[in-house]
């Protein structure tokens, strides 16, 4: 019940902030295929934040699988970690104006690291409510990953002010990690989920 | 059934509500760290008006899980709610562009009042369709938070007119008195909402 | 089944419909009250929209109660539907700036018709996969009230090259005859729907 | 469980897309019928690009009903899917102020192919996952429209550099033969897809 609810309000926000990033896509103002050329680096921004929101929505689904428990504080955490996703559109819009400058892709990894701390602080809410045996708790073991990827970004904050691009690779390859589905959740529900068409 | 699609209705409201306000959150149009100092006044407006939208979500959602009927009169005070809510993106930008100035802070007040009372109104509209001991009945009981609110909002809209910032205060101590969770609703359905996984 | 996923898609819709005309309503460029001023008829119009979209998705909402059977051609007879309302933003924005002059007064009412008229056809797509002893076909009835509605806009359509402001009046004339909850199905379903807390 | 999550987060996204579009309407500045004028044109793509995304809703719906199982792959697939769909407003935006210029027509064409090829790589990853025997396999078929259409794309995009016109007829031709129902999977899962009043 509560559970669905809050999987369903996630999902709206997350849908919404994914798709309203596209209103930054202006359309040029000539006609030509030269007055594209700008949008250029715009969209390829664009894809990265589309493919960050994307990772954020497919692990919050697999998340969401395992809950048993909710309550005030994970409710909390939940709104924390949309509001730190919302940021995202205004991180990108920014970033895609000026995708070699410092201050834009060092705000970027902020917004980033911000996500990411915010998802790990809703995982220790339902951690809190769960047993350590139950599927959750089995599912999220050491979290290699996330903590990986919070590393990740931490290096990659002082760099922008060397060398933007790297940081900017470092959050590629943070992204292309996590395209790698999250075995650990499906080793605890099986490895397909199964939606037989007589139970929606 | 009803009440799932007014919940699924009211939650894709306010999902798209509290996204949108991040349109107004441009990119600044430098590329230096100096050029985020005006969005700075901007963020923390969005940081509260995104407060309030959150609890209102927690709220309702609370609020409709011990629902047991809904009639027309409820869905109308439900969607002057909404549109009450709708106001505040509107006021949101405003505020964040003028942030000690009497008037949008006077606005900003007025919306939070409309907010709150379309939240009693509805209340008083669940209540005529419910019985004196119904659980929503119990969980609502006097209601001394949300009556303190509107006394609060009350009080802030004439001092907007010689201090500003105090009424600003004044909301944001709202905004702190109701992010403690419902103890009121989670006495009545139990300390934790359990989602059994099997359940969904 | 179906039903469900046609009853969420149209409230996304709706949904987002009724939000985004919200982002017309820009803060003023002052910040004294005063500068509202301007923004008063603004507000009017989208009152007006807002509400009639909000009747569109409380008679969506009841009728879709009593459907039994969808085929195809109810599937596009809602998106019709939802493609007129989808003007609804586009015609607020033009006679919130212009709302005494005739063409924005005519456009809004040609669009208020295509939606009576797309609903109308969605309520006849509905009643051919349905037997004439059906509840949708009892609830339905003979419509004295969506017939009023057809008149009145083909009336005021005209009366607009003459005297907006009375065009203008039908129109609310129109909303407020609606405000009034449906009956008709109310009947059919029972006069309160029950939803009771452990169904959800 | 999981496809009806996959599903509330494609409506979600598609209804935000279809309803976006429409903030590129832009009411004119003048209040005069003739005003107007130079609207059409965006008014005329629009309603293409609109029905291009219903005709994906409703597939994706009919798809989605005979879905058994859903993994990592199908996830992404879907992704795909909706990063396709999203670029259609921006796509929408450029053609709307050129619709007769070479290289918006072209890149239009391209948005067209990219969403088809995306669709078809989303049935390739459900086939994966499904049996030979499976309603949904049996359901796809052959697919000669899904084919017949990518064919209709790969000849429109040379086209738009001698006669950008035909190629907008070829896209508006694909739109028209879509939207015939798909007879393959109703022939599967029933004439009517029916929905008893009991068991929402």
């Amino acid at each position: 019940v509560s559970r669905g609810r809050l999987e369903a309000f996630s999902d709206g926000v997350i849908a919404i902030l994914i798709t309203i990033m596209v209103l930054d896509l202006r359309p040029p103002a000539g006609s030509g295929f030269g007055d594209l050329h700008p949008l250029l680096p715009k969209l390829l921004v664009y894809v990265l934040s589309f493919t960050f929101l994307a990772i954020y929505w497919v692990n919050h689904h697999h998340l969401m699988q395992v809950v048993e428990r909710i309550n005030g504080g994970v409710l909390w955490a939940n709104t924390i970690l949309l509001f730190s996703l919302s940021l995202v559109p205004a991180g990108t819009a920014w970033l895609g104006e000026h995708p070699r400058a410092t201050a834009p892709v060092f705000v970027y990894g902020v917004m980033l690291l911000l996500c990411a701390i915010s998802y790990y602080v809703l995982c220790l809410a339902l951690l809190r409510v769960h047993d350590p045996a139950s599927r959750l708790a089995v599912a999220l073991g050491r979290d290699w990953k996330g903590k990986g990827s919070l590393v990740a970004y931490v290096v990659a904050l002082p760099v922008a002010f060397v060398a933007p691009l790297v940081s900017m690779g470092l959050y590629i390859a943070v992204a292309i990690t996590w395209l790698v589905p999250d075995r650990r959740i499906e080793r605890v529900t099986g490895q397909d989920v199964v939606a037989p068409p007589e139970a929606d």
